[in-house]
Protein backbone atom coordinates (compact mmCIF):
# COMPACT_ATOMS: atom_id res chain seq x y z
CA UNK A 1 0.00 0.00 0.00
CA UNK A 2 1.30 3.31 -0.93
CA UNK A 3 1.30 6.51 1.52
CA UNK A 4 -0.94 8.38 -0.52
CA UNK A 5 -3.40 5.06 -0.76
CA UNK A 6 -3.16 5.31 3.04
CA UNK A 7 -3.67 8.58 3.61
CA UNK A 8 -6.84 8.48 1.39
CA UNK A 9 -8.29 5.56 3.53
CA UNK A 10 -7.81 7.46 6.47
CA UNK A 11 -10.15 10.31 4.95
CA UNK A 12 -12.55 7.83 3.78
CA UNK A 13 -12.70 6.21 7.26
CA UNK A 14 -12.60 9.24 8.98
CA UNK A 15 -10.10 7.10 11.39
CA UNK A 16 -6.50 5.99 11.78
CA UNK A 17 -7.67 3.53 13.78
CA UNK A 18 -4.69 0.13 13.58
CA UNK A 19 -6.24 -2.83 15.83
CA UNK A 20 -3.19 -4.81 17.45
CA UNK A 21 -4.37 -8.21 17.09
CA UNK A 22 -2.74 -9.52 20.54
CA UNK A 23 -4.62 -12.55 20.31
CA UNK A 24 -3.89 -14.90 23.55
CA UNK A 25 -5.14 -18.42 23.53
CA UNK A 26 -5.41 -17.87 27.35
CA UNK A 27 -7.48 -14.84 27.63
CA UNK A 28 -10.25 -15.41 24.48
CA UNK A 29 -13.86 -16.65 25.76
CA UNK A 30 -14.37 -20.07 26.55
CA UNK A 31 -16.81 -20.90 24.20
CA UNK A 32 -14.29 -20.25 21.12
CA UNK A 33 -11.90 -23.05 22.22
CA UNK A 34 -14.13 -26.05 20.72
CA UNK A 35 -13.19 -24.18 17.44
CA UNK A 36 -10.82 -26.08 15.02
CA UNK A 37 -8.71 -22.97 15.19
CA UNK A 38 -10.02 -20.66 18.00
CA UNK A 39 -7.60 -18.14 17.71
CA UNK A 40 -8.16 -17.60 13.81
CA UNK A 41 -11.76 -17.68 15.07
CA UNK A 42 -11.50 -15.04 17.51
CA UNK A 43 -9.41 -12.82 14.90
CA UNK A 44 -11.77 -13.27 12.14
CA UNK A 45 -14.90 -12.04 14.40
CA UNK A 46 -12.90 -9.04 15.90
CA UNK A 47 -11.98 -8.16 11.88
CA UNK A 48 -15.42 -8.52 10.82
CA UNK A 49 -16.53 -6.80 13.76
CA UNK A 50 -13.96 -4.00 13.50
CA UNK A 51 -13.28 -3.27 9.69
CA UNK A 52 -15.15 0.08 9.40
CA UNK A 53 -13.69 1.54 12.09
CA UNK A 54 -10.11 1.04 11.53
CA UNK A 55 -7.43 1.20 8.65
CA UNK A 56 -4.96 -1.61 9.74
CA UNK A 57 -4.30 -4.61 11.78
CA UNK A 58 -1.48 -5.36 13.53
CA UNK A 59 -0.81 -9.30 14.63
CA UNK A 60 1.64 -9.22 17.24
CA UNK A 61 3.57 -12.47 16.06
CA UNK A 62 4.89 -13.80 19.56
CA UNK A 63 1.01 -14.65 20.84
CA UNK A 64 1.38 -16.50 17.87
CA UNK A 65 5.07 -18.20 17.94
CA UNK A 66 4.25 -19.24 21.41
CA UNK A 67 1.81 -22.12 19.80
CA UNK A 68 4.51 -23.53 18.21
CA UNK A 69 3.60 -24.37 14.10
CA UNK A 70 0.20 -24.54 14.61
CA UNK A 71 0.27 -20.59 15.53
CA UNK A 72 2.00 -19.23 12.17
CA UNK A 73 -0.97 -21.06 10.56
CA UNK A 74 -3.46 -19.45 12.56
CA UNK A 75 -1.13 -15.96 11.67
CA UNK A 76 -0.97 -16.92 7.84
CA UNK A 77 -4.78 -17.59 8.00
CA UNK A 78 -5.19 -14.50 9.70
CA UNK A 79 -3.43 -12.02 7.15
CA UNK A 80 -5.11 -13.62 4.48
CA UNK A 81 -8.38 -12.84 5.90
CA UNK A 82 -7.99 -9.17 6.32
CA UNK A 83 -9.30 -7.11 3.66
CA UNK A 84 -6.96 -5.99 1.33
CA UNK A 85 -8.06 -2.60 2.12
CA UNK A 86 -6.34 -2.31 5.44
CA UNK A 87 -2.40 -1.81 6.39
CA UNK A 88 -1.33 -4.99 7.76
CA UNK A 89 1.78 -5.09 9.61
CA UNK A 90 3.78 -7.59 11.54
CA UNK A 91 4.35 -6.65 14.53
CA UNK A 92 7.65 -9.10 14.75
CA UNK A 93 10.45 -6.49 16.04
CA UNK A 94 13.12 -8.27 14.33
CA UNK A 95 16.37 -7.54 12.97
CA UNK A 96 19.59 -9.44 12.26
CA UNK A 97 22.92 -9.49 9.99
CA UNK A 98 22.26 -8.64 6.34
CA UNK A 99 21.34 -11.81 4.18
CA UNK A 100 19.43 -12.81 7.90
CA UNK A 101 17.15 -10.27 7.96
CA UNK A 102 16.51 -10.82 3.84
CA UNK A 103 15.12 -14.07 5.21
CA UNK A 104 12.71 -12.41 7.97
CA UNK A 105 11.96 -9.98 5.25
CA UNK A 106 11.22 -13.37 3.25
CA UNK A 107 8.92 -14.42 6.10
CA UNK A 108 6.93 -11.42 6.18
CA UNK A 109 6.53 -9.89 2.54
CA UNK A 110 6.88 -13.43 0.18
CA UNK A 111 3.83 -14.96 0.19
CA UNK A 112 5.63 -17.95 -2.19
CA UNK A 113 8.14 -18.76 1.10
CA UNK A 114 6.62 -17.84 4.30
CA UNK A 115 2.44 -17.99 3.18
CA UNK A 116 2.17 -14.50 4.26
CA UNK A 117 2.06 -11.19 2.67
CA UNK A 118 1.98 -7.79 4.63
CA UNK A 119 2.52 -4.36 4.10
CA UNK A 120 4.22 -3.83 7.01
CA UNK A 121 6.81 -4.80 9.47
CA UNK A 122 8.40 -3.83 13.03
CA UNK A 123 12.30 -3.79 13.08
CA UNK A 124 14.29 -3.14 15.59
CA UNK A 125 17.04 -0.60 14.33
CA UNK A 126 20.34 -2.02 17.08
CA UNK A 127 22.09 -3.89 14.68
CA UNK A 128 22.30 -0.84 11.75
CA UNK A 129 21.28 -0.03 8.68
CA UNK A 130 22.21 -3.46 6.89
CA UNK A 131 19.76 -5.12 9.00
CA UNK A 132 17.38 -2.65 8.27
CA UNK A 133 17.95 -2.40 4.19
CA UNK A 134 16.74 -6.19 3.36
CA UNK A 135 13.28 -4.95 4.30
CA UNK A 136 12.86 -2.28 1.97
CA UNK A 137 14.03 -4.15 -1.21
CA UNK A 138 10.71 -5.94 -1.37
CA UNK A 139 8.15 -2.89 -3.61
CA UNK A 140 5.54 -1.36 -1.50
CA UNK A 141 6.18 -2.49 1.49
CA UNK A 142 6.96 -0.80 4.41
CA UNK A 143 9.85 -1.16 7.90
CA UNK A 144 8.34 0.88 10.81
CA UNK A 145 11.24 0.92 12.89
CA UNK A 146 11.40 1.31 16.54
CA UNK A 147 12.26 4.77 18.04
CA UNK A 148 10.75 5.65 21.20
CA UNK A 149 8.74 2.66 23.05
CA UNK A 150 5.88 2.81 25.60
CA UNK A 151 7.16 0.42 28.03
CA UNK A 152 9.28 1.71 30.98
CA UNK A 153 12.68 -0.27 29.58
CA UNK A 154 12.58 2.50 27.01
CA UNK A 155 14.55 4.62 29.49
CA UNK A 156 16.94 2.28 29.62
CA UNK A 157 18.84 3.01 26.24
CA UNK A 158 16.70 4.89 24.29
CA UNK A 159 16.96 8.30 26.31
CA UNK A 160 20.49 8.05 26.21
CA UNK A 161 21.91 11.00 25.11
CA UNK A 162 25.08 11.35 22.63
CA UNK A 163 26.15 14.63 21.08
CA UNK A 164 22.91 16.66 22.01
CA UNK A 165 20.34 14.21 20.80
CA UNK A 166 19.29 10.67 22.47
CA UNK A 167 19.85 7.53 21.05
CA UNK A 168 16.06 7.14 19.59
CA UNK A 169 16.57 10.61 17.66
CA UNK A 170 19.49 9.42 16.69
CA UNK A 171 17.67 6.39 15.26
CA UNK A 172 15.16 9.20 13.78
CA UNK A 173 17.80 10.79 11.68
CA UNK A 174 20.62 8.06 10.98
CA UNK A 175 17.58 5.97 9.26
CA UNK A 176 16.21 8.49 6.81
CA UNK A 177 19.37 8.24 4.99
CA UNK A 178 17.75 4.60 4.34
CA UNK A 179 14.20 5.11 3.30
CA UNK A 180 11.94 8.00 2.90
CA UNK A 181 8.75 9.01 4.46
CA UNK A 182 7.01 6.59 1.44
CA UNK A 183 8.73 3.17 2.83
CA UNK A 184 9.31 4.01 6.38
CA UNK A 185 7.45 4.28 9.35
CA UNK A 186 8.23 4.73 12.96
CA UNK A 187 7.10 3.26 16.11
CA UNK A 188 6.81 6.29 19.33
CA UNK A 189 5.31 5.57 22.31
CA UNK A 190 2.13 7.76 23.45
CA UNK A 191 3.28 7.90 27.18
CA UNK A 192 5.69 11.13 25.83
CA UNK A 193 2.75 12.81 24.37
CA UNK A 194 4.41 15.98 24.61
CA UNK A 195 7.60 15.26 22.70
CA UNK A 196 5.55 14.45 19.73
CA UNK A 197 5.95 18.38 18.71
CA UNK A 198 9.97 17.97 19.05
CA UNK A 199 9.89 14.66 17.23
CA UNK A 200 7.80 16.69 14.63
CA UNK A 201 10.36 18.71 13.46
CA UNK A 202 12.70 15.76 13.02
CA UNK A 203 10.13 13.58 10.97
CA UNK A 204 7.82 16.31 9.26
CA UNK A 205 6.43 13.69 6.63
CA UNK A 206 6.40 10.33 8.00
CA UNK A 207 3.86 8.12 9.73
CA UNK A 208 4.05 7.22 13.11
CA UNK A 209 2.68 3.93 14.68
CA UNK A 210 1.98 4.89 18.33
CA UNK A 211 1.39 2.39 20.67
CA UNK A 212 0.17 2.59 24.38
CA UNK A 213 -3.20 4.88 23.68
CA UNK A 214 -5.88 1.92 25.68
CA UNK A 215 -5.27 -0.32 27.60
CA UNK A 216 -1.33 1.10 28.37
CA UNK A 217 -2.63 4.69 28.86
CA UNK A 218 -2.00 8.05 27.14
CA UNK A 219 -4.40 9.88 25.51
CA UNK A 220 -5.67 10.21 22.20
CA UNK A 221 -6.31 13.62 22.13
CA UNK A 222 -2.64 15.05 22.65
CA UNK A 223 -1.60 12.21 20.09
CA UNK A 224 -3.64 13.88 18.05
CA UNK A 225 -2.88 17.63 18.96
CA UNK A 226 0.77 17.24 18.54
CA UNK A 227 2.01 14.46 16.34
CA UNK A 228 -0.62 14.86 13.75
CA UNK A 229 0.57 16.42 10.10
CA UNK A 230 -1.46 17.29 6.89
CA UNK A 231 -1.32 13.49 5.49
CA UNK A 232 -2.77 12.47 9.21
CA UNK A 233 0.60 11.12 9.90
CA UNK A 234 -0.92 8.75 12.51
CA UNK A 235 -1.50 5.54 13.23
CA UNK A 236 -2.55 4.81 16.32
CA UNK A 237 -2.91 1.28 17.47
CA UNK A 238 -4.58 0.07 20.56
CA UNK A 239 -5.12 -3.53 21.04
CA UNK A 240 -6.14 -5.27 24.60
CA UNK A 241 -8.78 -2.15 25.09
CA UNK A 242 -10.74 -3.34 21.93
CA UNK A 243 -10.10 -7.18 21.67
CA UNK A 244 -10.53 -7.82 25.22
CA UNK A 245 -14.10 -5.13 25.81
CA UNK A 246 -15.82 -8.20 26.20
CA UNK A 247 -15.06 -11.68 27.32
CA UNK A 248 -18.57 -13.54 26.46
CA UNK A 249 -20.45 -14.49 23.09
CA UNK A 250 -21.39 -11.02 22.77
CA UNK A 251 -17.27 -10.16 22.78
CA UNK A 252 -17.22 -8.90 19.09
CA UNK A 253 -20.21 -6.81 19.48
CA UNK A 254 -18.20 -5.70 22.67
CA UNK A 255 -15.48 -4.76 20.20
CA UNK A 256 -16.95 -3.15 17.71
CA UNK A 257 -18.50 -0.35 19.86
CA UNK A 258 -15.27 0.02 21.94
CA UNK A 259 -13.84 0.28 18.11
CA UNK A 260 -16.69 2.85 17.09
CA UNK A 261 -16.19 4.98 19.61
CA UNK A 262 -12.39 5.35 18.60
CA UNK A 263 -13.23 6.35 15.50
CA UNK A 264 -15.77 9.16 16.33
CA UNK A 265 -13.14 10.24 18.57
CA UNK A 266 -10.99 9.76 15.95
CA UNK A 267 -13.00 11.69 13.39
CA UNK A 268 -12.90 15.26 15.41
CA UNK A 269 -9.78 15.10 15.64
CA UNK A 270 -8.80 14.56 12.11
CA UNK A 271 -11.86 17.71 11.53
CA UNK A 272 -9.35 19.69 14.69
CA UNK A 273 -5.52 18.69 13.72
CA UNK A 274 -5.09 17.23 10.52
CA UNK A 275 -3.72 20.44 8.11
CA UNK B 1 21.55 -26.24 31.67
CA UNK B 2 24.47 -24.03 34.32
CA UNK B 3 27.46 -22.29 33.46
CA UNK B 4 29.29 -25.10 35.81
CA UNK B 5 27.95 -27.90 33.51
CA UNK B 6 29.19 -25.90 30.22
CA UNK B 7 32.78 -25.05 30.99
CA UNK B 8 32.54 -29.01 32.52
CA UNK B 9 31.21 -29.89 28.89
CA UNK B 10 33.98 -27.30 27.53
CA UNK B 11 37.31 -28.83 29.49
CA UNK B 12 35.92 -32.28 28.07
CA UNK B 13 35.49 -31.88 24.82
CA UNK B 14 38.01 -29.50 24.97
CA UNK B 15 36.02 -26.85 22.57
CA UNK B 16 34.17 -24.27 22.98
CA UNK B 17 32.61 -24.16 19.18
CA UNK B 18 29.25 -23.20 18.36
CA UNK B 19 28.05 -24.65 14.85
CA UNK B 20 25.24 -22.12 14.01
CA UNK B 21 22.57 -24.13 12.01
CA UNK B 22 21.71 -21.49 9.58
CA UNK B 23 20.18 -23.66 7.42
CA UNK B 24 19.25 -22.12 3.87
CA UNK B 25 16.86 -24.59 1.55
CA UNK B 26 18.45 -22.78 -1.30
CA UNK B 27 22.13 -23.70 -0.49
CA UNK B 28 21.06 -27.59 0.70
CA UNK B 29 22.91 -29.73 -0.98
CA UNK B 30 20.40 -30.92 -4.55
CA UNK B 31 19.99 -34.60 -3.22
CA UNK B 32 17.98 -33.58 -0.04
CA UNK B 33 15.55 -31.88 -1.56
CA UNK B 34 13.75 -35.16 -1.88
CA UNK B 35 13.20 -36.15 1.29
CA UNK B 36 10.32 -35.22 3.37
CA UNK B 37 12.15 -32.64 5.69
CA UNK B 38 15.03 -31.56 3.59
CA UNK B 39 16.20 -28.91 6.31
CA UNK B 40 15.54 -31.35 9.59
CA UNK B 41 17.60 -34.04 7.34
CA UNK B 42 19.98 -31.54 6.53
CA UNK B 43 20.32 -30.72 10.54
CA UNK B 44 20.32 -34.22 11.35
CA UNK B 45 23.42 -35.25 9.74
CA UNK B 46 25.13 -32.17 10.41
CA UNK B 47 24.79 -32.88 14.01
CA UNK B 48 25.66 -36.29 13.65
CA UNK B 49 28.70 -35.04 11.72
CA UNK B 50 29.44 -32.72 14.17
CA UNK B 51 28.72 -33.29 17.92
CA UNK B 52 31.63 -34.91 18.85
CA UNK B 53 33.76 -31.38 18.18
CA UNK B 54 31.25 -28.81 19.70
CA UNK B 55 29.76 -27.71 22.52
CA UNK B 56 26.55 -25.97 21.67
CA UNK B 57 24.19 -25.24 18.43
CA UNK B 58 22.82 -21.75 17.15
CA UNK B 59 19.74 -22.42 14.88
CA UNK B 60 18.79 -19.15 13.54
CA UNK B 61 15.31 -18.76 13.71
CA UNK B 62 14.88 -16.53 10.44
CA UNK B 63 16.10 -19.61 8.15
CA UNK B 64 12.72 -21.62 9.51
CA UNK B 65 10.67 -19.40 9.99
CA UNK B 66 11.01 -17.99 6.27
CA UNK B 67 9.10 -21.29 5.10
CA UNK B 68 6.29 -20.74 7.13
CA UNK B 69 4.90 -23.24 9.25
CA UNK B 70 6.68 -26.57 7.88
CA UNK B 71 9.92 -24.70 8.56
CA UNK B 72 8.80 -24.08 12.24
CA UNK B 73 8.15 -28.44 12.17
CA UNK B 74 11.49 -28.57 11.26
CA UNK B 75 13.15 -26.59 13.80
CA UNK B 76 11.20 -28.34 16.60
CA UNK B 77 12.55 -31.14 15.11
CA UNK B 78 16.02 -29.84 15.33
CA UNK B 79 16.21 -29.12 18.68
CA UNK B 80 14.49 -32.09 19.64
CA UNK B 81 17.47 -33.76 17.66
CA UNK B 82 20.30 -32.05 19.78
CA UNK B 83 22.36 -34.46 22.30
CA UNK B 84 21.06 -33.00 25.66
CA UNK B 85 25.10 -32.49 26.39
CA UNK B 86 24.77 -29.53 24.19
CA UNK B 87 23.59 -26.07 25.04
CA UNK B 88 20.73 -25.02 22.75
CA UNK B 89 20.06 -21.68 21.33
CA UNK B 90 17.83 -19.93 19.60
CA UNK B 91 18.93 -17.24 17.62
CA UNK B 92 15.92 -15.23 17.37
CA UNK B 93 16.85 -11.68 18.66
CA UNK B 94 13.74 -10.82 20.20
CA UNK B 95 12.76 -7.97 22.48
CA UNK B 96 8.93 -6.42 23.42
CA UNK B 97 7.18 -4.92 25.86
CA UNK B 98 6.82 -7.12 29.01
CA UNK B 99 3.92 -9.64 28.71
CA UNK B 100 4.75 -9.66 25.10
CA UNK B 101 8.23 -10.94 25.31
CA UNK B 102 7.26 -13.44 28.00
CA UNK B 103 5.26 -14.94 25.24
CA UNK B 104 8.47 -15.29 23.19
CA UNK B 105 10.18 -16.50 26.45
CA UNK B 106 7.41 -19.37 26.35
CA UNK B 107 8.23 -20.06 23.13
CA UNK B 108 11.24 -20.52 23.35
CA UNK B 109 11.60 -22.02 26.81
CA UNK B 110 8.32 -24.22 27.08
CA UNK B 111 7.66 -27.13 25.11
CA UNK B 112 4.52 -27.13 26.20
CA UNK B 113 3.21 -24.17 24.90
CA UNK B 114 5.26 -24.15 21.75
CA UNK B 115 7.29 -27.57 21.57
CA UNK B 116 10.37 -25.99 21.56
CA UNK B 117 12.83 -26.35 24.90
CA UNK B 118 15.94 -24.20 24.25
CA UNK B 119 18.73 -23.42 26.52
CA UNK B 120 19.22 -19.79 25.64
CA UNK B 121 17.43 -17.09 23.46
CA UNK B 122 19.43 -13.86 21.84
CA UNK B 123 17.85 -11.00 22.93
CA UNK B 124 17.89 -7.64 21.27
CA UNK B 125 18.73 -4.90 24.25
CA UNK B 126 16.95 -1.82 22.81
CA UNK B 127 12.95 -1.65 25.08
CA UNK B 128 15.47 -1.98 27.63
CA UNK B 129 14.53 -4.09 30.99
CA UNK B 130 11.45 -5.23 31.06
CA UNK B 131 11.70 -7.07 27.03
CA UNK B 132 14.41 -9.30 28.62
CA UNK B 133 13.40 -9.96 32.61
CA UNK B 134 10.59 -12.02 31.24
CA UNK B 135 13.05 -14.72 29.60
CA UNK B 136 14.69 -14.55 32.77
CA UNK B 137 11.73 -15.89 34.75
CA UNK B 138 12.65 -19.81 33.02
CA UNK B 139 14.62 -21.35 35.66
CA UNK B 140 18.09 -22.42 33.96
CA UNK B 141 17.27 -20.84 31.20
CA UNK B 142 19.73 -18.23 29.70
CA UNK B 143 19.41 -14.98 27.53
CA UNK B 144 22.30 -14.02 25.43
CA UNK B 145 21.84 -10.16 24.57
CA UNK B 146 22.93 -8.13 21.79
CA UNK B 147 25.88 -6.18 22.56
CA UNK B 148 28.76 -5.42 19.92
CA UNK B 149 27.65 -7.20 16.66
CA UNK B 150 29.80 -8.03 13.96
CA UNK B 151 28.01 -6.67 10.67
CA UNK B 152 28.78 -3.04 9.25
CA UNK B 153 25.24 -1.66 10.82
CA UNK B 154 26.85 -2.19 14.64
CA UNK B 155 28.70 1.29 14.14
CA UNK B 156 25.63 3.11 13.41
CA UNK B 157 24.07 3.17 16.97
CA UNK B 158 26.20 0.52 19.23
CA UNK B 159 29.41 2.35 19.38
CA UNK B 160 27.65 5.89 19.85
CA UNK B 161 29.31 7.45 22.61
CA UNK B 162 27.44 8.38 26.04
CA UNK B 163 29.04 10.07 28.55
CA UNK B 164 32.71 8.27 28.20
CA UNK B 165 30.86 4.90 27.16
CA UNK B 166 29.81 3.18 23.97
CA UNK B 167 26.38 2.51 23.57
CA UNK B 168 26.86 -1.30 23.93
CA UNK B 169 29.23 -0.51 27.17
CA UNK B 170 26.01 0.55 28.27
CA UNK B 171 24.08 -2.59 27.76
CA UNK B 172 26.98 -4.29 29.20
CA UNK B 173 27.29 -2.53 32.29
CA UNK B 174 23.10 -1.96 32.73
CA UNK B 175 21.67 -5.41 32.13
CA UNK B 176 24.37 -6.61 34.83
CA UNK B 177 21.70 -5.41 37.44
CA UNK B 178 19.35 -8.26 35.41
CA UNK B 179 20.65 -10.87 36.02
CA UNK B 180 24.61 -11.81 36.88
CA UNK B 181 27.05 -14.30 34.66
CA UNK B 182 24.96 -17.61 35.77
CA UNK B 183 21.76 -16.65 33.55
CA UNK B 184 23.26 -14.03 30.86
CA UNK B 185 25.45 -14.42 28.15
CA UNK B 186 26.30 -11.43 25.74
CA UNK B 187 26.59 -11.09 21.70
CA UNK B 188 30.22 -9.83 20.95
CA UNK B 189 31.45 -9.15 17.68
CA UNK B 190 35.02 -10.53 16.86
CA UNK B 191 35.57 -8.24 14.22
CA UNK B 192 36.99 -6.53 17.03
CA UNK B 193 38.72 -8.80 19.17
CA UNK B 194 41.29 -6.18 20.22
CA UNK B 195 38.44 -4.56 22.22
CA UNK B 196 37.99 -8.08 23.89
CA UNK B 197 40.67 -6.87 26.68
CA UNK B 198 38.67 -3.38 27.40
CA UNK B 199 35.44 -5.66 27.40
CA UNK B 200 36.85 -8.02 29.69
CA UNK B 201 37.37 -5.28 32.38
CA UNK B 202 33.20 -4.55 32.39
CA UNK B 203 32.36 -8.30 32.39
CA UNK B 204 34.90 -10.17 33.60
CA UNK B 205 33.22 -13.34 34.54
CA UNK B 206 30.52 -13.68 31.66
CA UNK B 207 30.22 -16.00 29.04
CA UNK B 208 30.77 -14.28 25.60
CA UNK B 209 29.26 -15.73 22.56
CA UNK B 210 30.94 -14.45 19.50
CA UNK B 211 29.57 -14.50 16.10
CA UNK B 212 31.41 -13.45 13.03
CA UNK B 213 34.86 -16.35 13.16
CA UNK B 214 34.95 -18.38 10.23
CA UNK B 215 33.04 -16.99 7.04
CA UNK B 216 32.32 -13.32 8.51
CA UNK B 217 36.52 -13.48 9.13
CA UNK B 218 37.73 -12.74 12.32
CA UNK B 219 40.80 -13.91 13.82
CA UNK B 220 40.08 -17.43 16.46
CA UNK B 221 43.59 -17.08 18.01
CA UNK B 222 42.86 -13.09 18.73
CA UNK B 223 38.94 -13.42 19.87
CA UNK B 224 40.41 -16.75 22.40
CA UNK B 225 43.92 -14.31 23.27
CA UNK B 226 41.95 -11.67 24.46
CA UNK B 227 38.51 -12.77 25.08
CA UNK B 228 39.19 -16.11 26.95
CA UNK B 229 38.83 -16.07 31.00
CA UNK B 230 39.28 -18.70 33.79
CA UNK B 231 36.28 -20.57 33.05
CA UNK B 232 36.73 -19.83 28.98
CA UNK B 233 34.11 -17.87 28.91
CA UNK B 234 33.81 -17.48 25.01
CA UNK B 235 31.43 -19.42 22.86
CA UNK B 236 32.97 -19.65 19.35
CA UNK B 237 30.41 -19.23 16.53
CA UNK B 238 31.05 -20.81 13.01
CA UNK B 239 28.07 -21.95 10.46
CA UNK B 240 28.56 -21.36 6.67
CA UNK B 241 32.33 -22.43 6.93
CA UNK B 242 31.20 -25.59 8.69
CA UNK B 243 27.63 -26.25 7.09
CA UNK B 244 28.16 -25.52 3.75
CA UNK B 245 31.93 -26.77 3.63
CA UNK B 246 30.75 -29.18 1.18
CA UNK B 247 27.42 -29.15 -1.28
CA UNK B 248 27.40 -32.88 -2.65
CA UNK B 249 26.80 -35.86 -0.85
CA UNK B 250 29.94 -35.76 1.46
CA UNK B 251 28.78 -32.63 2.50
CA UNK B 252 28.58 -33.95 6.61
CA UNK B 253 32.37 -35.40 6.29
CA UNK B 254 33.39 -31.74 5.34
CA UNK B 255 31.73 -30.29 7.82
CA UNK B 256 32.59 -32.82 10.27
CA UNK B 257 36.49 -31.98 8.68
CA UNK B 258 36.04 -27.95 9.46
CA UNK B 259 34.48 -28.88 12.77
CA UNK B 260 37.45 -31.09 14.12
CA UNK B 261 39.57 -28.29 12.83
CA UNK B 262 38.37 -25.75 14.76
CA UNK B 263 38.12 -28.06 17.75
CA UNK B 264 41.70 -28.61 17.42
CA UNK B 265 43.08 -25.04 17.19
CA UNK B 266 40.32 -24.43 20.25
CA UNK B 267 42.19 -26.87 22.07
CA UNK B 268 45.58 -25.46 21.97
CA UNK B 269 44.44 -22.06 22.90
CA UNK B 270 42.39 -23.61 25.92
CA UNK B 271 46.00 -25.09 27.35
CA UNK B 272 47.42 -21.44 25.91
CA UNK B 273 44.87 -18.66 27.41
CA UNK B 274 42.12 -20.54 30.07
CA UNK B 275 43.80 -19.47 33.39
Amino acid sequence: MTYEALFESICRKKSYLCVGLDTDIRKIPAHLLKEKDPVFEFNRQIIDATADFCVSYKPNTAFYEALGPKGWESLQKTVEYIPKTHFTIADAKRGDIGNTSGLYARTFFDPASSGMDFDAVTVAPYMGSDSVKPFLEFENKWVILLALTSNSGSNDFQRLDSEGASLYEHVLRTSQTWAGPDRMMYVLGATQASEFQKIRTVIPEHFMLVPGVGAQGGSLEEVSKYGMNAHCGLLVNASRSIIYAGNDKDFALKAKEEASGMQQEMEIYLDRYCK
